[in-house]
């Protein structure tokens, strides 16, 4: 399986794509409905989000899912 | 928030995939060390994956997280 640390991947994704709108972990919480302490752990990549949960990430971030991984396998 | 169902889009995506992959439910299962049924479950959009089973799932499929989804906003 893969070395590379998903939750942490896809963590930073969340946040760069964040920052990229000028948007605080307060006001991305409000937009998915979430509690900013979750959207902090979602960042850190201590959170392994559902199916759901990541949807609605994206969502609030106005991003497609596919958007928040990254296109090249990370071993590739 | 999404009226998409994305257990039964993403459930839809692995089936097409596997299928266009040529493999059995079975050797996707065998691939991504887990059971048949679980595979099965996937696939029929019960199941609310968490981010370290997806990546499991693509893995095995040997493809990439974001080849998963669709690229379009479901809604857009």
């Amino acid at each position: 399986m893969q070395k590379v640390d998903v939750k942490k991947m896809f963590g930073g994704s969340v946040k760069a794509w964040r920052k990229r709108l000028g948007m605080s972990q307060e006001q991305l919480a409000e937009r998915a409905d979430l509690h900013r302490t979750y959207v902090s752990d979602v960042e850190r990549g201590a959170r392994n989000l559902s199916l759901e949960s990541i949807t609605r990430m994206a969502y609030a971030l106005n991003i497609t899912v596919a958007e928040l991984f990254p296109t090249e396998q990370p071993n590739g």
